[in-house]
């Protein structure tokens, strides 16, 4: 069984396109809509009412976009509305947050999980519910690190004064005996590097977008959504054009980027 | 002449009231309506079209309070928008740009001045040509610090960290020979003391906040606008109330902070 329609994308803004990057890897006979929320970007440290008001939005828009199934990039709003948005409308929707707890508890030997994210994300408890109800002996230390974010868009990706900012951040994880840290947030795999430095080759890393990938495959199989074999397209809404969208977007997104359309939000 | 109605005051969040808290203390009769847009905060990395619309519907919102006054308390509004505003609403508006101008060019003897800001403040280029419209001797050095919000909202305010990303910034201005310094953003004077010690004591600090309440005092009472004297009343309107909201929001304010009316953007 197959299903034509394209799979929507959304985030808060362009670190989304992360996880767009992995599905377009992963799956690449599929059509995407991807809305980048830049106009209102960060969600990061805004409440969780804001948040799922937003990402309802963000979900309506795309399903007036005809998508078969909704993928929902950003790590805050995947902590803060996926639950409800899957209550309210009638698509599949995955969130990065489930996807990145499955990796973190097989990947674990030591039972013993950090997890970075927004303040948003961490304050939700998500990361740390999601892998303490899926591995019951897990020990969870969860840290909310702001200045990641700014970093990356300043793209100070790997400077002495990145390194500073991610050895005060993660001290405490030095001592703590973690062995997988979840890198819950769409900017902080470009960190990969600085992170992988300070904690040493015995933590190691999970990036929630090629794991959402894969639960996305996995999902359309079981569903019978994949593609009927149009020719697949890329689309790409965002709520505000900055005049250096398209360097830090492609960028991230590792290919040349499709023709914007502004949505006015 | 003196005139009913409070003086509305706009940000795109939080960071101006400390542009309230200079008004309040120069204007203490007055009345204040403040919005704080922090559903959408920040504008600074937005691009031009995108400030002006969220700065119009934040006019107008003050206008339906029945505001005689307008404050743009925040820099990149000011820069991208106010003269646009200023055309197409009924009452006087002022930005923090013009008061920040006069102050340098005043202050600067060596006729040198450093300005620092967000993306869109310095990509608009409005304090550089103003400064030179007033002093056409002036040479001006702009850039920006797109680190230095996210830096304050973390309360890193006097750390090394914050020390060592202040030299980075400013290293160009200490061989430049600047001996005035515009603040040209409302969260950089929590950053007063850094940004003082890596300069050191030649320069001299520009902080619009107290240079924009004396120009709105003056414009007041050129305009016969002065309140008329009844009891002076201070609302707050923000678009996203976050959970940490009344503890940053008092120490920018230096004063609690009465009842918080949620507005919808």
């Amino acid at each position: 069984m197959t299903k034509t329609g394209a799979i929507g994308v959304f985030d808060s803004g362009i670190g989304g396109l992360t996880v767009l990057r992995a599905l377009l890897k992963t799956l690449p006979d599929e059509s995407f809509v991807y809305f980048g929320d830049t106009a209102r970007v960060p969600y990061g440290n805004k409440s969780a009412e804001t948040v799922l008001r937003f990402s309802r939005e963000n979900v309506q828009f795309l399903m007036d976009e005809g998508v078969k199934f909704v993928v929902v990039a950003c790590n805050t709003a995947s902590a803060e509305a996926v639950p409800t948005l899957q209550r309210e409308f009638p698509v599949p929707i995955v969130g990065v947050i489930e996807p990145g707890v499955r990796a973190a508890v097989k990947m674990s030997k030591a039972h013993h999980i950090g997890v970075i994210g927004t303040a948003g994300t961490i304050r939700s408890g998500a990361y740390q519910r999601g892998i303490e109800d899926l591995d019951p002996q897990a020990r969870v230390i969860a840290l909310a690190c702001p200045l990641f974010v700014p970093l990356v868009e300043e793209g100070w990706i790997d400077t002495p004064i990145t390194e500073t900012i991610a050895s005060t951040y993660l001290q405490d994880y030095r001592k703590e005996g973690i062995d997988v840290l979840v890198l819950g947030c769409t900017h902080y795999p470009l960190l990969h590097d600085v992170i992988g430095r300070v904690l040493g080759p015995r933590v190691a890393l999970v990036d929630s977008a090629v794991e959402t990938a894969n639960v996305v495959r996995e999902r359309l199989e079981a569903d019978g959504l994949l593609s009927d074999g149009g020719e697949p397209h890329l689309s790409i809404y965002l709520s505000d054009i900055a005049p250096n969208f398209r360097e830090v977007g492609e960028r991230i997104l590792g290919r040349p980027i499709p023709d914007v359309r502004l949505l006015t939000v």
